[in-house]
């Protein structure tokens, strides 16, 4: 088995002007990711123009094709949005032949990216050490729950957990309710997106040096970092952070809520904000309710006083809002300059002209449930523009990559399938 | 003015290998973003190891620095928290020979971020356009509330608008209750890391170029992608996401929720979940609790069933929670191999010493505050480990970074002062 001859990266220069090549065209990842805080990352990097080669276990593939999965034996809308833009082989890491597969795939690779339960990828033979001295080039990325050098380092966890732990939990929900999960998965998605970064920053480092490096990430400390500001309020209050509602985390303004609209549906509300920066925005917000006689009101100077006054202010603003619907109150106010945004559900973002033409919602065509529509990648860059398309079926690219990247002919791969190697 | 003859990249091959010089050491970023989501991606760009120069309106400076601080006249926590390991110089942007010094410093950039108001920068004289004329290998980063080609590209933006208006408040809740905004700022430092992707990408593309690119970000659109998970809720039940409290977005299992602990405080409380993948992990459970009687029983024998019989199941979990503290209960299932997180406030966390040791939290100096304590950089990166430094006070660089950078004397930078230009 042959390395791939690729082109070194300077002689692709000319290749690189395509945006619809993307930023990392010419970066070979190889993917032992699954479920979702490891799939997020290698799903970034695909979307930056990468190669990702996903190496799946042969019979059910990785966990998160059944995981959740309203049909049986087909892969889970869950996988789908996670998995797009990759290649799909199969390695049956319990065996020898199969080993030898990956260890092929590690010496022509760039980035190696795992997120298995601790300890498995060093039991199947694939710690850092051992895929170090195969390619000393690669970038080698570990996606676990808790630090290596922690108690917990053995736990399992999955986004909640790391939600709880991370403390983002503790500072959702009502001020005098219990403590409620946020719905995004910052504790998975959130993750991955860091794990990208640190790929991305290492890529660029090997430029300069020509080595590969061990990047770590704990899920617990990822969440961390997105509950940044609520240390701003713990030295604020002298406590741990509250939950404060729909207040901001700091707590020092209003109006800072969600208003009910017309309609009065599940998502009927608007946020409306003013900011703790600029005082007209409390002032145009008055003259729109029709309360200017309210403009210098000692009750609502300040983001301080108003606050005080908040259930006041709460009322006077929701007396307004709910004679309109949500998408009127956002424009009228969005108009005057004042923040304001609807809280639009999922099936309303997904249904918006705008977004979809932006691609931030994309529909692929899925080899057996057709049709599928996704949140695509938000990040708009001028020179790197990849086109996004449905996630594989299990070992879809077996041959291709296998005849491609490692040189094997169609009667080797047939003989390592027969051997259930592959 | 002359340009800074720093070395070409290929120069520096010898000093990338030192880790505390970060991945990015080398890289110039010319940061003019405010509040939390622009400043959060140069404050990354930093830990990676990049020169980060905040460049600030002279008398007051960036607007972060006294929004919500308890102290007039210094810098708020906040400013702290997404400012560190930044240089601060001055320009006033309406005075000819302040936009001057910072057309000089783009010529000797590498990147370049921005977060004003929208239409803001382009006023100023330093639109996409005018910076890619004076330096077209500069990355150049944009990040607004809105698309710019929506109805609502104008429109003022904070974390809470574009959380409402991403979707993740829909989808954070009770069932039966009202939206509520996610504590994490997923709006503002959720976008800040797309942001950070972006210029990574673009650096890595440029090596390869010569070229830079214009990177634009909306915060609404960033949001969407931390809620990813929550369209495949969305097909799976034929209509919007719903609001699941503690559950699961995709609300397919029990146990998946929080579990009231010793103690009764208002964060008391321990995640328990129960992977689809492993029926081991309920049954397992039942031992603990004292339940084993109830293994086999049909109510509970998958996921399905059980989240049926929720009700029934959180009673009896809670049953044996209540007994006993939050940590005795993750390190007792955790130990056992039942994925289980304690609900931590940012008290605990701040203050827990595995995370102190792991740079997870670090005590900087601060020339005003003193020591202060504040969440890192949780990505671990072998090769790349940049010690964490306070925030600067305004202008605290001025006089270095214009004479190393743009060359000039102490006398041409006293003129500029003399003359409200810096």
């Amino acid at each position: 088995m042959p390395n791939d001859p690729r082109p070194e990266p300077a002689h692709r220069a000319s290749e690189q002007r395509d945006p619809a090549k993307g930023a990392l065209h010419g970066v070979r990842v190889i993917d032992l990711t699954q479920f979702e805080a490891g799939t997020s990352c290698t799903e970034t990097l695909a979307w930056l123009g990468a190669e990702v080669i996903k190496v799946e276990e042969p019979t059910k593939g990785e966990q998160g094709r059944g995981a959740s999965t309203d049909k049986p034996g087909v892969d889970s809308h869950y996988f789908m949005l996670l998995n797009a833009n990759k290649l799909s082989v199969t390695a049956n890491l319990k065996h020898e032949k199969g080993r030898a597969v990956l260890c092929e795939l590690i010496k022509g690779g760039d980035v190696f990216v795992e997120n298995f339960a601790p300890g498995v990828i060093e039991r199947l033979g694939f710690g850092y050490d051992a895929v170090k001295a195969l390619n000393p080039r690669i970038v080698y990325v570990q996606v676990k729950g808790f630090g290596s050098d922690t108690p917990y380092k053995d736990y399992l966890a999955f986004d909640m957990i790391a939600q709880a732990t991370g403390g983002a939990i503790s500072i959702t929900g009502d001020p005098d309710g219990r403590p409620i999960k946020p719905g995004p998965t910052i504790g998975d998605t959130g993750t991955g997106l860091h794990a990208a970064i640190g790929v991305l920053a290492a890529l660029y480092q090997r430029q300069f040096t020509g080595e590969g490096q061990h990047i770590r990430l704990a899920m617990q400390e990822c969440v961390i970092n997105y509950g940044r500001i609520s240390y701003a309020a713990q030295y604020l209050w002298g406590h741990a952070a509250p939950r404060m509602g729909n207040q901001s985390i700091m707590g020092t303004n209003s109006p800072s809520e969600i208003y009910p609209c017309k309609g009065g549906g599940p998502n009927d509300y608007c946020y409306i904000y003013t900011s703790r920066a600029n005082p007209q925005h409390w002032e145009r917000l008055l003259k729109i309710i029709g309360r200017e006689d309210l403009i210098g009101d000692p009750r609502f100077t300040s983001p301080q006083e108003r606050f005080k006054n908040r259930h006041i202010v709460d009322e006077m603003v929701a007396a307004w809002t709910t004679h309109h619907d949500k998408m009127a109150v956002m424009k009228r106010l969005g108009d005057a300059g004042i923040p304001a945004g609807a809280v639009l559900d999922t099936m309303e973002l997904s249904g918006d002209p705008d977004l979809n033409r932006r691609g931030i919602f994309v529909t692929v065509k899925h080899p057996v449930r057709g049709d599928f529509k996704m949140p695509g990648w938000p990040v708009k860059m001028s020179a790197s523009n990849v086109p996004i398309i449905a996630a594989p079926l299990l070992g879809a690219d077996t041959e291709e990559v296998y005849s491609r990247v490692l040189g094997l002919s169609k009667e080797e791969i047939a003989a390592l399938r027969a051997e259930k190697a592959i």
